[in-house]
């Protein structure tokens, strides 16, 4: 049986590591030999989840976990409207983009209705954020005429051949490309109160440089507006703004990658790049955006489009279908609808002060981190040092899940909690992660 | 206003080469202004599809077109048992396979049985075709340390920045990759006699030569097994096998890209490979594995997958959801019970020959071939000189449309009717097509 132990990988479920009692046991073996060695688990002991519904996950005993690590189904498991959508159209008509069909454009227009004022022009759809991301950088190689992509030191955008070579979180055994050049992720809890702005422009710039002193020519920097597998990275506001001019000035575009920041999850504005002042050139977008139906795409200004669009069709055969499309529709609907913007501000918020109140009484905890439904924790043994707690983080997320309560972990350092609640869960629910995380770290402190 | 204009594809819609009407008008340009210009529809008249029943397409207007082009809704649109499945999973689980769930692996184990006493060992899944196609390159570069790829001069495999690199069909504007050869595609009827083996072999050797010759080691050859973009050459069976034997040899990797082909639509097996005798190292698969719902992936040995599965882990947010995973387990059931190869033989043999019997009277009708639910008619100015003639071909296909049948074209000259009905057409509906064939030849001979 071919190993799945991914030390690369944060919270991946090893072989051997936790008793998951015979069935489970039968399951992943059967699993190992359908799916292959590429495949991973989640946590020690791996979880079989039959059922969804809001923010819970149901397994295969009827057990109930509280699900706050899923940002795709943003606006909770199976949610009415949702359903409601796919349905109806799944029975009328599921079909491509080489056929006029209102609803991608209704579509379209209520997406660049939440970027006014600004130049992003058009909407492309794909299929995933990673078809976006490569979309993206197929168009900037085009309106630059160069290929040097800048991205931070733990990025995570995507695993197609192209966008695996900048998504330097797959590990070290993944190469990167040669015309690829990493940047420091702009970690306040780290900086020492150092400008954080002024010095990832200086990073930038430094990246401009030495792709120059090589011959290649910047094509992008793209970011995470939240910095995800950075360690979830908000503050301060704008700190973006010295890169993005500094990568224009080079001849090369900026683009947001919205797939894990985007519709909301912010508690602000739409899209996490609205935090820093800043409008990409494009704009990536996907997980929730038909909250678990297969949908990604993209926003670009009309320059950025025009060449590639001379040259290229753009046609990708199952983005855009009817089903996908008003699955993204009734998403907007529900956000709007259900107030969930500001929803998520106010328990998120609820929710970071509540694990920032913790960290008096559990040393590990570092810094509480994050904006809307998006909260970091960071995990250190040292807090003089800040030195990463990989261990703990593991125990701390592995405890939780034990307790019924899922998230995983981010960073560098594998040492911050990755909380990312669906923008549905209410006070309630804040509090009884609150509590289950009180509880972990009580328990992991005691080595259990 | 930007341009459509595509004069690199066969049967895209070109402004103002017919009179659309107000209406129809009105929403291109709507559509072109929210989705920029790298989007193409197709036909002089834009279809505006409203809904999809069995075999047809239905418009804005009430009016019913026999929809014997899209090979995604090969069950025929709407499929009762798809849309049952599809309707009950999104309303019980939606997630992803960092989770264990028994529909994937029920998946795979169908689809594994599909390809026995091969080497073929694991599924993995992705949401369309070009991550497949990706993903098999990422895949083959890690197993044979090579990069370089062959494929038909017509070929299509997708449209990521990898795959684009290597699908000629796109067009002369967009650039191949400098790993990429391309050889002359198989095409009996311009080969006067040749062994089309023998020469497909040499010529794959050849590329192999060269590659080799620029100091690039082979990593694959890539074939769609029915040919589609080159023209739809399935004959003779087995033609394949000596240019497998050649990248083999090489080092290189054989892949076969069922996503046209696979499903059973060449009316004799699953795969359009096993036409001929050869088993590949990565299958690939998708358009019609979900008959609508996205879904696509590859079948692959654990010698291709080994090493990639230890340097690399595979996660694709949206593949093998529950949802898609539903979908794709209801098509291979339907495919099975309502008998659907077979049917596809006689329905196919059916079509094919009352296509060849309209040779007889219509000089242009210079080849009619195919397999199954997959027709390829070449149309000729000059029987003797076999000369391509695209005008003639985007003819009929226009009149075709007007008629209320719905095809394409493909091949080099743009002058191959592409002819790919749904599975489930009935032989009233083959004659439908025959009859409307025999008309828009008769009416585009006589200058209408």
């Amino acid at each position: 049986m071919t190993s799945t132990i991914d030390l690369n990988m944060v919270n991946a479920y090893i072989p051997g590591r936790a008793d998951v009692g015979p069935e489970t046991a039968a399951t992943i073996a059967r699993r190992d030999a359908l799916l292959g060695p590429a495949y991973r688990l989640m946590y020690e002991r791996p979880l079989h989840i039959v059922k969804g519904e809001g923010a819970w996950l149901i397994d295969s005993d009827g057990r109930r976990f509280l699900d706050i690590y899923n940002n795709v189904t943003s606006l909770g498991h199976c949610h009415p409207r949702v359903v409601e959508a796919i349905t109806r159209q799944v029975a009328t008509l599921a079909t491509n983009t080489r056929y006029l069909h209102e609803t991608i454009l209704e579509l379209a227009e209520r997406l660049l209705a939440t970027v006014p004022g600004t130049d992003l022009a058009h909407m492309m759809l794909t299929c995933t954020g990673s078809e976006a991301n490569d979309l993206a950088y197929r168009m900037a190689k085009v309106r630059t005429g160069g290929t040097g992509i800048i991205v931070t030191e733990t990025a995570y955008h995507g695993f197609t051949d192209a966008v695996s070579q900048f998504s330097p979180s797959l590990g070290v055994t993944v190469d990167l490309g040669a015309h690829v050049r990493l940047v420091p992720a702009p970690r306040a809890y780290h900086a020492d109160g150092a400008d954080l702005g002024e010095r990832f422009t200086r990073d930038v710039e430094a990246a401009i440089a030495d792709l120059k002193r090589h011959g290649i020519k910047p094509a992008m920097l793209i970011v995470d507006s939240i910095f995800t597998s950075d360690g979830i990275l908000p503050d301060p506001r704008c700190f973006l703004k010295g890169a993005v001019e500094a990568i224009r000035k080079a001849g090369g575009l900026f683009v947001g990658d919205e797939v894990q920041p985007g519709f909301g999850r912010t508690g602000e504005h739409m899209w996490g790049f609205q935090r820093h002042g800043v409008v990409p050139d494009i704009v990536t977008m996907g997980k929730p955006m038909g909250n678990g139906q297969p949908i990604a795409g993209l926003l670009v200004t009309h320059d950025a489009v025009a060449q590639f669009g001379r040259d290229s069709r753009y046609f990708n055969t199952f983005a855009g279908n009817t089903v996908s499309c008003a699955a993204a529709v009734a998403v907007l609907d529900t956000i709007e609808q259900e107030g969930l913007i500001a929803h998520s501000a106010r328990i998120g918020t609820h929710l970071r002060e509540g694990i920032a109140a913790l960290a008096e009484r559990h040393e590990a905890i570092g810094d509480v981190r994050g904006v809307g439904m998006f909260v970091g924790v960071e995990i250190v043994s040292d807090r003089a040092r800040r030195t990463p707690d990989r261990e703990l983080t593991s125990r701390v997320v592995n405890l939780l899940r034990d307790k019924g309560v899922l998230i995983s972990a981010c960073a560098m350092g594998h040492n911050v909690l990755k909380i990312r609640p669906p923008m549905v869960l209410d006070a309630g629910q804040a509090d009884m992660v609150i509590a289950a995380l009180d509880e972990s770290f009580a328990e992991a402190a005691a080595g259990n």
